[in-house]
């Protein structure tokens, strides 16, 4: 299988540096061949912006939907955003690796989603009308190939559990694994989270090495996280809210879970 | 009194574009002083990285939190940091005002909160130990002070809404609005959300700035969401869960108002 790891952390030196090379390693001795996009190595551009669409004209207003939307469609997508997507579709799996910092991905991270996330690859995709919202939630682009988090962070797990002060850390990763990855179509599987980073010493790295490993070797069994598609016929159209039969009188994230 | 609105939108004539124009005016003909980043227009340099150390030896592994803080200590931080920290000190009310794309902040914006937000500054700050976690979440170096989100999207209310496909705006916005601004001390306004931004067109613009506008005028009388302070004795430490007589068997991100 082939698998896209896309990684943002300064300083290879770092455990996440190690952790990364780690899992190609892993991967690679599977079997898989594996992709790297290590975007601090890279300079990924983070922002996303007119340069973006190499034929545009300089005098009009920059629409970042509308000129993404053209851009992918005529082909004059910058290269660097060129090559990610066809990393994208090449991939069978994605994983995400980051340090979870102030509660979401690294800048860089959230700079390739945007730019690589085109109108008509990512969003945008399938029928927009008052009947269907489009092929999102479930359906998309990325339809069939499977993702996953893998999060690094220095806080305490207790910290992140249900009653924990930063909130329970599958809601932190809702917008991300919800809003991001199954929204063009990933099945994404539940993260890796590795708690409490300034404990892990080279004695514990093992332990930490094992526990990844695990979920590598587990890539393609591993149930992934039941969302609700958002076209098989849970949701009103076009006001895309739950329907009212189903988890009735509850509401937040968890209610997106069949 | 000094209001910081730290903006980010790649193109000026934009919605986002009239809407900071309208709100820059709007403050300073109620006798405000305004001071507006506008980071796409800054260049801001979106990527934490080594080179927001200027005294840092190169040979040496870059540790985030770690360069952070001597940076900090020993007043070497890279100057466009230091300004946004004088600004932010300078600020009784911050507004940071964007388009919601992938469902958090522009990565321009995030990167300023990544570099801006050091070690010393904005976390690290206090005692760190078995019985005091530091002063943040409702303490720190920011109390006192005010913050809003002003947020964009394309997307309808009902996709919001609490059963809503793309999950509670309130949840959506927690990360930012605890993590990132109730945790070095900000008194967190209810956000001010304009949806489906694809339908305002010149006749719909005055009703959408008459409603940020009224939002404006009461920066100072509106109610701060009532998060729960880390330190004012519902949280068990070090664990930091919540005491398990406040909000009874429930988790999420609700249990932490009060």
């Amino acid at each position: 299988m082939n698998v896209l790891l896309v990684y943002a952390h300064p300083e290879p030196q770092s455990l996440n540096g190690s952790l990364k090379d780690f899992a190609v390693q892993r991967l690679e001795r599977a079997g898989h061949r594996v992709a790297v996009s290590d975007l601090y190595a890279m300079k990924w551009k983070a922002s996303l912006d007119a340069d973006d669409n190499t034929a545009r004209q300089a005098d009009t207003r920059f629409d970042p939907s509308l000129d993404s939307m053209q851009a992918f469609r005529n082909g004059t997508q910058s290269p660097d955003i060129l090559r990610e997507q066809d990393k994208l579709r090449w991939a069978d799996a994605v994983i995400l690796q980051f340090p979870l910092w102030w509660f979401s991905m690294p800048a860089l991270l959230k700079g390739w989603v945007e730019r690589v996330y085109a109108y008509g690859f990512a969003y945008g995709v399938g029928e927009h009308s008052d009947t269907h919202w489009g092929d999102r939630y479930g359906e998309g682009t990325l339809a069939g190939k499977r993702a996953m988090l893998v999060v690094t962070t220095g806080g305490w797990m207790s910290h992140y559990e249900p009653r924990g002060i930063n909130g329970p850390i599958d809601d932190i990763l809702f917008p991300i694994q919800h809003g991001i990855l199954f929204y063009p179509g990933f099945d994404v599987l539940p993260p890796h989270v590795i708690y409490r980073t300034s404990r892990i010493d080279e004695a514990a790295f093992p332990t930490v090495c094992a526990a990844l490993g695990q979920r590598l070797d587990d890539l393609w069994s591993t149930a992934p996280i039941p969302f609700r598609r958002q076209n098989a016929g849970d949701y009103l159209v076009p006001e895309l809210t739950l329907r009212p039969e189903l988890a009735p009188g509850q509401s937040g994230f968890h209610i997106h879970l069949s």
